[in-house]
């Protein structure tokens, strides 16, 4: 009969944790896409970006549903309780980074056909590929319970911060050297803080995977190169 | 004996409402005064709104840890179950409320002593106020568990969404008219959009008031009014 229960309780944790690889997949594709998107001036695969969200959202109740039922039922201890509060919160970040590149795709229909530097698109792309090297990695160090990896892609949001700061003033003076950039450049630092901020949701999920594996929240203060808010651009250009 | 565990229960039940009606009264105040910090140049101001976060963040983390040891624990069903799921998503909100007033400080203390035109000064403290009325109701809708108040707090986000893009077309508009307004023009954009930001967040709470209040959740879409993606102004003013 105890065996029955912990393998019942086996079978949740494994329904969560597809749910999540699943999530996981499809937030991937939502990020690249959304970037493509936005370059390349494709509205069609924009509005795919944005009607995908949808199963995302399904997904995530679907994982914070079925893990209360779980604690409820099977009323885990310790590592196992752990497993299903840690399924709850990567749901919740991986469902954040899925609204995060809907809201890039709705920016790509928006923006049109305008020109965009080419500086700033290469900068885009670089954050973009950046940022999903950050959530490969950390959902691959949730799937293998490899805090090493999780630790690793913590350490290296910074250095998305720090090119999202130089996109940032980048953007900021060439709205300066012509009005009619405004508009667009505008998108586009919307669309690069979104890009910034999943990378804050890759660090959260690193941090869960640490508490997962440890039981140990990180005390230490996250790594933060994000300077924009202080960016400063020469007033008069 | 049966009495006993209903006892704890409602003391566990008690406990975490306490928290969130604590958080809720961190994150009124750190809205009100980020505001203030911002329109009166006040880095004092700005930087215990910062500090305040802090504070949020730990009474989240034990709203998540006590909500799941109680299910953990008592085992609830039907709507004491949903009880402490509302109350692990209501604390994810209200943090995230935080957040966002703790961007808006950041910003207040970076802006400096810039000039700020009387008219985005205006728009943005109406635009706080709404929130902040939204906020205010939504809380005392979920200890009250008032649904037609959640669900009034619910409809009136669309006035939100339509102020912020009104102030959103109006910053563009300055930032074409002089290249020396883009830099504090950008802060401010970003600062209309944190507001915005949180009254998504009161509506996620409105959400959770009806579902657990009536076990249901809010099929329709809600009524947004956020046309500020599609806002184009004449690019060569």
């Amino acid at each position: 009969m105890a065996e029955h229960i912990v393998s019942s309780y086996d079978n949740d944790l494994q329904g969560l944790r597809q749910r999540i690889s699943e999530m996981g997949g499809i937030a991937e594709k939502m990020l690249v896409d959304s970037i493509v998107a936005l370059v390349r001036h494709d509205k069609t695969l924009a509005q795919v970006v944005v009607t995908s969200d949808k199963r995302l959202d399904v997904l995530q109740r679907e994982v914070e549903e079925n893990a209360i039922l779980t604690i409820a039922r099977r009323q885990p201890l310790a590592v196992d309780l752990r497993e299903t509060i840690s399924a709850i919160r990567i749901s919740g970040d991986v469902e954040r980074i899925g609204d995060m590149a809907k809201n890039i795709g709705k920016r790509a229909l928006a923006i049109g056909d305008d020109f965009q530097p080419q500086k700033i698109v290469v900068g885009l792309q670089h954050m973009g590929d950046l940022v999903l090297g950050q959530l490969k990695d950390v959902l691959d160090a949730y799937a293998q319970k490899d805090t090493a990896k999780a630790l690793d892609v913590w350490k290296r949001d910074g250095a998305i911060d720090a090119l999202y700061t130089s996109l940032f003033r980048e953007l900021l003076t060439y709205m300066m050297e012509d009005p009619r950039n405004i508009s667009f450049c505008t998108h586009l630092l919307f669309c690069a803080k979104n890009i910034e901020r999943i990378g804050d949701h890759t660090t959260n999920i690193a941090e869960t995977v640490h508490y997962l594996v440890t039981g140990e929240t990180l005390a230490i203060d996250r790594p933060k190169n994000d300077r924009s808010i202080d960016a400063t651009v020469a007033s008069g250009a």
